[in-house]
């Protein structure tokens, strides 16, 4: 082991330049603008998986972008391990707050700054350079390995729970590894044990044809703000109870062991505020920050919209209001029937004298990990060697929904383990990753597939 | 009389295309794109009073847009009449909704089309044209006239009241007459003797410095969309009270007489409905239609946004939401005071994890009319006389706060005589004015004017 994490110190250069090379690619599947960015992405990805040595290289096409395969697998009595990632970047909008181009990569107090370094380019490659470099010094790797990468994931994978389906037999593997959750903190390496689901919903309430007046009918003529607010306002209870028939029936009381893992992690509550911008924090009565954010289910108004949002007065009674919706789902709440109950519910609150509509959108199931299963235990040590620190069990209030997937239909669990920092700005302007980490993450990548050698 | 009768409909057609010409000047008083097009209108407008006969004819400069007065005083013996009108007009979006241009006016089916002819320009030559009428045939006027006409009532007059109280002797009279209300129906010519003020609030809740990710954050950071429902939730019960402390201690029973009023008016709910494009009417508990719109005082949300609101869905924990929300007034409601105790009651519901930030904009006082004020009934004659139709009294739900001005500053009375019909598209696309009821003015204003005559 310490000449394989020596020989990767010593790469650090070249493993960077690689990096950013994986980096300039503007590989946002969101915008169809971007559409030859992401397929020339995929292409230089597909070539690169055969230089570092892995076998059957094959960039699958989908409705959407392309799905790349490749694989190592020479050893029939040792484990298989799927590894999966995306090559595809949110768009970097608000552009103008970047310092620096967001695909022109920039290193600056030992981070790398660029669009998707984090999220997941740079995550992606720990786990390329491990086997490129354990193919380097063994001439072969320590399990056979499967990798997939998806240039989907931040539009909602529309194209890989088919893949997955059409694809059984050659995924089939004892344990998927996935890398696009953060640690902790510097301090503190975490494997993740458990993500929440989701589902998210619109309401339209419509009260007539047309805005009235405030003047002439207002006080006899229904008012669509109104309903909506009503109505939202009866979905939680004041101790932030959701009032959705049968919504916590599925909900495990959280065990004794999660709040074990809970109170090992340094959990600093003004840090956590701070970080936020908030004052205080709100939520479920009866439960604190920590178990709140990862082990209960929340109810969320996203959006809003109704009457006139202008500047200054106008004096309408409006007709119509249009509500975003989102739920966080934990243990086994099941995301078709909370969006059922949901609908049914909010239904029954909507009076007779308006219309209401539904839109639905992402429903994703909650995972969890058992914490038992070896491949967490040889992730936490391979975490604790290459980090040189302690490592813990968090969950994560996020979804990925690929990891029930997994589950569901390849019968495996997915070890999260993940290198980059909560701040590390995925998703916003400035995106970032340490190269202390990026490199850290490349030694457990080694360590976790040599932890893993029966 | 006949004679006044008989010149005015022989003069029909010059009337229409004087009126036409004054329909083509672009007042929009809200658009400053428009300054110029208001500004010609006044230029037209003072001439025109001058060549009807009016003396002293002036353009009063203001801040804003210029106040026009004219006048006609030569019976010391004589009561003096305050004739108040607008020459500015609303905007004219959504252009594309218009059958023909705003500004080219078109009769159709016996109405003129055009954005002002009936608010309120029309309804300022009615009167204008009656002045002309007497002047032409008796070279005198019954009584002393003086006339007001403003280019801001669009934009809720920023400067008349100052213009009023530095004019309070220029403008002294004994009573006052506005047409800037609709009758109840063509059936039913009504004289107005209530108007409901209005006081206009915003309010923005801050929940932190960014939105959140739902996932992340999402049950343990505070949701300004909820906070801002649950206060909206709380300011009106289940039988449409406003809930906002002392709000009604100064509203007065509906009397005996106001009820005998609006029992004469032949109010049909189910066209009431149909027209207003809702299912069923919604108000106070306690008050039937009519008394809801006119005589008792609402609240309304009139606008809210926050969060998302573009398509589809996005995970946010919004930190910001505005809301926007009026009150109709009546009887002695003192603007001031309900703003002042919606605001304190507004923040007690605030809880403290959140910032709270106001607007205010209108406050106008409601106004009442003295049933029983003889120029109240010299309007009821001269309505019987030019529509030949048995006229009524009925109220406003909506606001002149020009009115309750006339009141406070010149101590005078307001006739509230509007010629025009509810269906009539102020403020809409494809505003329109019977041309017989704008001949039936004229000869209404020459009536009124000889029924004030001692």
């Amino acid at each position: 082991m310490i000449n394989l994490y020596s020989k990767i110190s010593k790469n650090k250069n070249v493993f960077i330049d690689e990096l950013i090379h994986f980096l300039s690619y503007k590989s946002i599947s969101t915008d169809e603008k971007y559409n030859k960015d992401v397929n020339d992405c995929a292409n230089y990805l597909t070539s690169h998986l055969t230089e570092i040595g892995l076998e059957n290289v094959k960039l699958h096409k989908t409705k959407g972008h392309p799905i790349i395969y490749a694989e190592w697998i020479h050893k029939p009595d040792q484990p298989t391990i799927l590894f999966y990632g995306h090559y595809d970047v949110q768009p970097v909008d608000p552009v103008e707050l970047w310092d620096n181009p967001p695909f022109s990569p920039v290193i600056k107090d030992g981070r790398l700054y660029a669009r998707g370094v984090s999220d997941d380019k740079g995550q992606v490659f720990c786990h390329l350079k491990a086997i490129e470099t354990m193919l380097k010094t063994f001439g072969e790797l320590p399990v056979n390995v499967k990798v997939l990468i998806e240039g989907e994931e931040e539009i909602g994978s529309p194209n890989l729970e088919h893949f997955l389906i059409e694809n059984r037999d050659l995924l089939s593997s004892d344990i998927a590894l996935v890398s696009d959750t953060p640690m902790f903190s510097a301090d503190v390496p975490t494997i993740c044990t458990s993500l929440r689901g989701l589902v998210y919903l619109e309401f339209s309430i419509k009260t007539g044809t047309t805005d009235l007046h405030s003047g002439q009918q207002g006080g006899t003529v229904p008012n669509a703000i109104h309903v909506a607010t009503d109505i939202i306002s009866q979905l939680k209870d004041a101790d932030n109870r959701v009032l959705i028939p049968h919504f916590y029936d599925d909900v495990v009381d959280i065990s004794d062991e999660i709040k074990k893992n809970l109170a090992a992690l340094p959990f600093d509550k003004a840090y956590f505020l701070k970080e936020a911008g908030v004052k205080d924090s709100v939520g479920e009565a009866g439960y604190n920050e920590m178990e709140r954010r990862w082990y209960r289910p929340t109810l969320d108004i996203n959006g809003i919209y109704g009457g006139y949002t202008g500047e200054g007065a106008k004096t309408v009674v409006p007709c119509q209001c249009t509500v975003k919706m989102s739920m966080r789902l934990v243990s086994n709440q099941m995301p078709r029937e909370i969006t059922d109950n949901a609908i049914t519910f909010i239904e029954t609150l909507c009076p007779d004298y308006a219309d209401i509509t539904f839109k639905k959108f992402t429903e994703a199931k909650p995972a969890t990990v058992n914490y038992s299963h070896p491949a967490v235990k040889a992730g936490l040590d391979a975490l604790e060697k290459a980090f040189n620190k302690t490592p813990l069990i968090q969950g994560e209030g996020g979804s990925i929904p690929v990891v029930s997937d997994f589950k569901d239909i390849l019968g495996i669990e997915t070890v999260l383990m993940g290198f980059n920092l909560p701040d590390d700005c995925i998703h916003a302007p400035n995106e970032r990753f340490s190269i202390d980490h990026y490199i850290a993450g490349i030694k457990a990548s080694t360590s976790f597939f040599m932890n893993l050698m029966r």
